[in-house]
């Protein structure tokens, strides 16, 4: 991914804050589906699990969502999960676990902007 | 942080990958003392441990140091923290605490370069 190639590639009309109030709640409950199925087979060895990660940054990245909304959308899901799990009377050290998942996708996402940065 | 006042006051000849040897390890030697102090004071409610946050995220950006190599020194701190903590027969449970450090360092970091990407 060079410079060039990233930069030129973003629509400002895609950006998330750019967006109808419609289209803007389509968008996020599609990061959230996507975030949690990243989640649901991050440890599961699934072959498809890079380019999931993948598209999921890609969509971050041309929609210019904030870092802190993504891991917003990771404690309402943990949360979510957690409840799931006491009600169950199961651990909720998995929870734990999946803070690599956002890890991950942070850093890839972090990784995607320090690309995209003019070098000079 | 708008565009402007970040992208100009990069300069290529700070980054980590145009550094001599010497200067790249000395560099690298204060990012690992850095980071070793923001771990260790994360939990501690510390008044000063959002600038500890903030210098280290700046020291990142301005060195482009690459994402990679951040979760790499994280990793090392846990290893060596998880020796200690073993000798001494104490439980490991903290090294997942301090995940949510890691996130938090890596999350500014990338707002930092998304606010450094040019908008049009």
């Amino acid at each position: 991914l060079g410079y060039l190639g990233v930069y030129y590639k973003r629509n400002p009309k895609d950006f998330l804050r750019h967006l109808s109030p419609r289209d803007r709640h389509t968008l996020m409950a599609q990061v959230r589906k996507d975030y949690r199925a990243i989640i649901l087979t991050y440890f599961d060895g699934d072959a498809e699990l890079n380019q999931r990660v993948d598209n999921f940054v890609n969509l971050m990245f041309f929609a210019d969502v904030p870092v802190a909304q993504i891991v917003e959308i990771h404690m309402e899901l943990m949360d979510e999960f957690s409840k799931q799990l006491k009600l169950e009377g199961r651990s909720e050290e998995i929870l734990l676990d999946y803070r690599l998942t956002l890890i991950d996708a942070i850093a890839h996402l972090c990784e995607m902007y320090r690309r995209a940065v003019p070098r000079e």
